[in-house]
């Protein structure tokens, strides 16, 4: 648990609100938020990042039984081989094929939030009321498609399940600023983190539950993740996204004794305009990094362009 | 129509696959196919050719109305603003949230065709029979999550549309490996295609059924495509994939006089193990080539690792 | 199209509005609709009905290739015959067993249109605003699972295609009341429509399209259906609910000339409160019935219960 | 659990098929089983049982939340009243829509069990090879769509939760032939089990589950049920289909001492053909049959003919 002592929960939303609330920073019709840091020049000075030509996937498989249990994507077979030996595609010249279908909560794998996913008492980011936003026919305003570019940028990755943690987090550790900044002095000057930069932080606590053979634990219950506390750090960095190896970025259970469901993406998403990442696999990347000390990479983790989405399905690619 | 003159159908596919299989190539496990081609080198210097930092997305839109017409994605909400406002989800301090859904066949938007697509008679790539590879469950052998780091290298876009067709090719043009070597000369040496390529084909189909504002057209009817002949440019070349902006890559209605599916396909996929991707979008791309010259960019394709999937929904992102 | 002088639309809507609003008529909050004529009685003796013992299934096969066209059910296995083979499923003893899903538009077959599928300006059935009734996350108010139990009643069947068409209707003819009136008198006694009757309307043309195989011209183009007109005898009649073989149950296009959408519809659902079966297929019910000259029978046609549905998948049975 | 002494696994599958397998019995190309038994003598009979109008739907409602958990039906909306007031629905004359649609495994809500849900090793009913029934494409044999009309017969409750258990019987309770009997004899004339009813036993587990808010020891864990000893009278009885309100029919755990899936199923399904219900709500039913010690009625309960499918989602409807 953090050790920030922390008011009630309605005057730390009023204070968190009023700090780092970026409303009308991009203009009205903004469907970018924080990933309006990233320019052309940041994306050339983060390729120039991918030097050896290491790529890791930071994806984790889509399959039937995956973490989002209970709304794990159901892939299945519209064709397969056994219609073409019966003869049923009816086909010439011995041509034969297989088609499959997907279907997929788009928060049931790695992702991204979208804009949209997250209001604030009645408000979507940017100020836009809620029924605005979004309705049944998803999010008119922020929606996936708007940001089908955006997600290429310098990455950087903190490993502070492995710096803090000593391999990764416990359950309910709630990442403060000092850890994040601890992190980074202790991973040396490839980790400092910059304007525009996607940051991935590395808990741990993927590797723990899938080690275990059970994603129970992961979906639900105590987790480790960020403080609300790190608010500060996340606005004030200008980061373009964070991510991390956890269900929901945040620590869980909330560090607010009073009942509370996310509060950190209540100020992140529709106040801040953050892009938040979630159930990122890290290890092999974090290996990597470990090995030979470069934290930073070039990144690129462009979500499928569902038109409306409010969650963005993604596989991310780091490459250094 | 291509000018080559071909042989019957079956003589045509025995030559092709005599000529052009790769099986055991990258031994007996192998389920990346022509993607080996790609190694860290390739992988670096592709990144090198990343210098302005202008990142293009080449996938459509993922919307009910696309040009899958019959097989849409369908996108929906579990949770909306109305039921936030409606006070139905039970959360306290002004917390909201939204949640969404897609239904949606693996080839219905922007999309790698997987290696277990296609089958050629019994045999699926490297020589599996058919019923060892695809199934109700899936892919077991060369599945979308096999490949999930695996697409990023150098792309380099032929824009035969403008260069042979002075815009756009009509429907039913085939593509010949002459044209794709004009292609190149005219586009100059940052055209040059090397081992390990991902190559774009721009015909132009795809703008032009937009422009109609009818996608009737694209998914169905003639269209313009690679010709079966160009496989022994295709197989030479060891490009790693090639993908193009229509809606199944090679020349509709094929080339053969008598009845037959998508002999390219038969070839490509289960004999030489090549990757194909069908419905990218080139436009912004194929804009910015012509203005500035420069055919050659970092390509990072990574499809949805869909465990067992034999389509691969994708975003590629191309940075110059 | 109907003989009838129609005025413009909005008069037209206006007027029947006036006449035939059910709103209150069973409290402030039924979520029955018409369904309300029907009780034990009516049940009882509808039962009394069925004395050979033949029954006939209404519905129309839910495939891929079935009349929704664009929007079909889409059913796949889970779980098949060849994950049994492979011995995948991992189950002693020689069990093995097979899986399926379906996704499903609650209109692509054989359906009942719920009670807040239409609205009327912003209101639907009872004159409940249409917020109140049906957000993102379903009817609240009057969804499916609220009429589980209710479609049991005395069925009718009206052979308008047969007496009126001798065979079929064409496309575009729209039933009034004088025809229905004609029908009933020339099927006889057993035909007499009363309080609480489910009426079947045939029109023929769901075989006539079956024959052509092909279901273009059936969900959308010109159809025959009821007349606007014939609202006052929907009304009037104080039947339960009325089905037709035809795809949207109101003849089309529209008898207005101005632009309309579905103005029986908008009359008959949220105004009477009636139910409207579509896609019904009526053959070979419709044969026995001709064959027998009885017109009458039990019809027990409860449709999924699905929680906030506002279509009603169902397999009507009808038993004489 | 059951007091029968039963032998090792091998040898009680072994001595059941020898006993009770129907293979045959209704020809080479059956897809009916046990609903064979039912003919229009049956089905009139039946109807007759109908005589106070009382109409019971015997399903539950499907929700994202029911007892199919990890599976349950997903309902969204297509179009919403928020699109009719955003005026994106673009209709005149203030006409406004709703629509929707489902994801559903089959098996998740209230149904029957097809014909080719099981397999016995490699065969499936009527001793036809498992691979020639069900494959990615479905139930080529006997699918849902080929039992549209067939479950219509005359229902017995036999409510052996109240007669054997008091109210409802322990998780673990194996109902045996006595117990059946008992009941029967206890519940007096109405109740007696004659050749094509449709049986329905109340264990009263259902209920107790939703008492406690609770689906997670519902659809698995320890569970009453048939016992495997039942099967002699199950196949004896000459019923037509059997349907209980626990999630697998069977008791849970198998009586067997050693690891043993679903024995029951594995006899009853590809072996005697006999259909399996499962999840039917008895407990308004139950209530009337208590209330009036009538225990017969007329039973309408037909799955939705999904063609292909090997689960038959469905309403049933007692009328008694």
């Amino acid at each position: 648990m953090s050790d920030l002592i922390l008011g009630a929960v309605e005057d730390a939303l009023a204070e968190a609100r009023r700090k780092y609330r970026n409303w009308g920073r991009w203009g009205p019709d903004d469907a970018l938020g924080t990933l309006n840091y990233i320019d052309d020049t940041k994306r050339a000075s983060a390729a120039a990042l991918a030097r050896t030509g290491r790529a890791f996937s930071l994806a984790i498989e889509l399959t039937r039984t995956g973490p989002g249990s209970g709304g794990s994507p159901v892939h299945t077979m519209l064709d397969s081989s056994a219609e073409a030996a019966a003869g049923d595609q009816g086909y010439p010249h011995g041509f034969g094929d297989a088609d499959d279908v997907v279907f997929m909560p788009l928060r049931s794998g790695t992702h991204w939030d979208g804009l949209g996913h997250v209001f604030d008492n009645t408000l979507a980011w940017n100020g836009r009321h809620r029924a605005e936003v979004v309705t049944a026919a998803g999010d008119r305003a922020t929606g996936a498609e708007r940001q089908a570019a955006a997600f290429v940028s310098r990455g950087v990755l903190l490993d502070v399940g492995r710096v803090i943690g000593g391999g990764s987090l416990p359950d309910g550790h709630a990442i403060t600023d000092d850890q994040i900044r601890a992190t980074i002095r202790a991973q040396g000057p490839s980790a400092r983190v910059a304007r525009g930069d996607i940051v991935l932080v590395r808990t741990g606590q993927l590797a723990r539950c899938r080690g275990m053979g059970d994603w129970a634990g992961y979906a639900s219950g105590p987790a480790p993740g960020l403080s609300f506390a790190s608010l500060a750090w996340l606005h004030g960095s200008e980061i373009a996204a964070v991510a991390t190896d956890t269900f929901a970025v945040e620590v869980r259970p909330p560090e607010f004794g009073a009942p509370c469901v996310s509060p950190l993406h209540q100020i992140a998403i529709p106040n801040i305009g953050l892009f938040l990442g979630e159930m990122f696999d890290l290890e092999p990347l974090a290996d990597d990094c470990t090995a030979d000390g470069v934290y930073e990479f070039l990144l690129v983790a462009a979500g499928l362009p569902i038109a409306g989405g409010v969650g963005l399905p993604v596989n991310p690619i780091a490459i250094k």
